[in-house]
């Protein structure tokens, strides 16, 4: 047993030293060519740019969403509350995630534009909904009131529905010289599964309150819920933009199993960051999940072996992104990394 | 003026007697040649085949929508909630429109199916929110509970939204090897524009209520809410099956035009028969919107020139047909007499 350790211990060494030398010896020194060979949890220099592309991003998608939903009559109050919660402050990681998909397979931040911004509405839509009173009934999101406590339970459901209206509505318009109608008819149907996923996975949560489970059917039950509420978004997040920018089925695939890693550890991240930060690092109540009884991660596994259930994911994810253009794959790498060291 | 009026009244009598005329010596006799030229509140004998006609269509709609919705885990109570509203009974006028207008310009009745399917289930999902205890609060729809009672708040919520996810997935996945994507696009942007109005008209619904009008602006406030309520979906239905049918823009705009009127029309018929037809007579509760202080035609109007308005409507409706193919009119301009002689 004892031999056995020191022979792993062996064999990570020789691989850290051989991952130091790809990394010290790469052709150029830039964050891209070493975003698939550079340790895991990145140095700050490397956050520094990959926030700064992380930011340009968020402007373009907030300038788009912007126009995307003008204020206009006769459905003026409802334009008001779907503004409301879409154009309210986000790190918008879903529409980064499209668009970067669609330039690591070849297409321009353009092309997949109107499907980023649609995946930001549906987003919208299900926080609206997350947070009515028959469900979780929620009165703050991010420190701000929710859109039903501003707008009222009957305006807060029929902007949901129209932010879905939108997103549809958006990329079926989005039609450039360059992307041929079948692609924007592939792009929807992914948008609509992801709404059948978020569908299937509030439906989930709401049934599994107060319900008693042991460690697997409960593990079991989690995943699910967070395949479907978190992971589902994010992966039509990659698949549409991949799709729109003309990715073959392989890399669509490929980008699809990426995305379902980074959902999952989103979330994974997020519970073990409510047990572990005080409130006021987290910026919302901490503790709440713990307060409320709700399945969570640490709850089932104890945060440490959370964390490394964090840290596989992300190893998975990044492997799933080996075989594209590595002079390309820099955000998504960083963006995996990001997510897993996020402290709030 | 006492001249004007013989004036008129000689004009519709010969109008009338070249009606006849026309009708009596039309080249053969069928339901069908006969359809536009025919008197205005057809004979029993035409309606029986329409009746005919419109159970068969409902038939296949039926049928169709059992097979879109099967009963599946893991979201089997929104599959329930959405299947008890879906498949409730129901004339699946809309439906109909669809597939007649799809098959007046040329398309078969399965070319539009899934079109027609999407209608009805953009239908279900706008009633399962008109019900909500925050909308109009009711309880009984059609002799039975309503979504919301039998399911609760949360799961009919979640069935009215996956019913539009579900009604884009139908129509983006009707990849016939006769219909171009561009079409099916194009049908799927109609339908979206439909879900936008039924949202807007819905708003207006309760911002008007407890609100007062005067007669113009409470008939422009009424017409806006039909336009988009009832209107918004015949509208949809009627252009997204001459869409899937490859009907030329002109001939769509016409169909459009044509539906605009029915729906302003069937809600005319609604309201007359809710002033001058008893509970029994109806299948629900007479006078109820009179007793909410509803704004409805016959209170803004009177029930005599609301009931000239809905012939009137029909008679435009009719225009609106003229050029299509004489033997194929049939059903639309009896679906348009059938709705303004309903009785209930």
């Amino acid at each position: 047993m004892e031999n056995r350790e020191v022979f792993v211990y062996i064999v990570i060494s020789i691989f850290r030293s051989l991952q130091f030398l790809f990394w010290r010896f790469r052709p150029r020194y830039n964050d891209v060519t070493s975003a698939l060979t550079r340790p895991l949890t990145s140095a700050a220099s490397y956050d520094f740019k990959f926030m700064s592309y992380m930011v340009n991003k968020a402007k373009s998608v907030n300038k788009a969403l912007e126009e995307a939903v003008p204020l206009r009559e006769p459905e003026l109050k409802i334009r008001e509350a779907m503004r409301y919660t879409l154009l309210s402050d986000g790190k918008r990681v879903r529409p980064m995630l499209c668009l970067a998909a669609c330039e690591l397979v070849g297409g321009q931040e353009s092309t997949a534009m109107s499907a980023a911004c649609a995946i930001e509405m549906l987003h919208a839509s299900s926080l609206i909904l997350d947070d009515l009173p028959c469900m979780d009934n929620d009165s703050l999101r991010r420190g701000k009131p929710t859109n039903h406590i501003v707008f009222g339970e009957s305006i807060a459901i029929l902007a949901s529905q129209a932010l879905i209206a939108l997103a549809v509505q958006k990329t079926t318009s989005s039609t450039f010289a360059d992307v041929p109608p079948e692609r924007i008819l592939k792009t929807v149907q992914e948008m609509v599964k992801a709404v059948e996923g978020l569908v299937a996975g509030q439906q989930a949560d709401l049934a599994g309150e107060g319900m008693r489970f042991d460690s697997d059917t409960g593990l079991e039950h989690l995943e699910f819920i967070h395949i479907h509420k978190t992971a589902a978004l994010l992966e039509a997040a990659a698949v549409m933009g991949a799709i729109m920018g003309g990715g073959s089925d392989e890399e669509i695939e490929r980008l699809r199993s990426y995305a379902r890693c980074i959902g999952l550890m989103f979330q994974v991240v997020d519970d073990v960051l409510d047990v572990t930060k005080s409130s006021e690092e987290l910026g919302k109540t901490a503790g709440k999940d713990l307060i409320a009884g709700k399945l969570t991660y640490p709850r089932l596994m104890g945060v440490e072996k959370s964390k490394e259930y964090a840290e596989r994911l992300n190893i998975e994810a990044r492997e799933h992104l080996l075989g594209f253009d590595i002079d390309k794959v820099a955000p998504l790498v960083s963006l995996a990394d990001y997510i897993v060291n996020r402290q709030n």
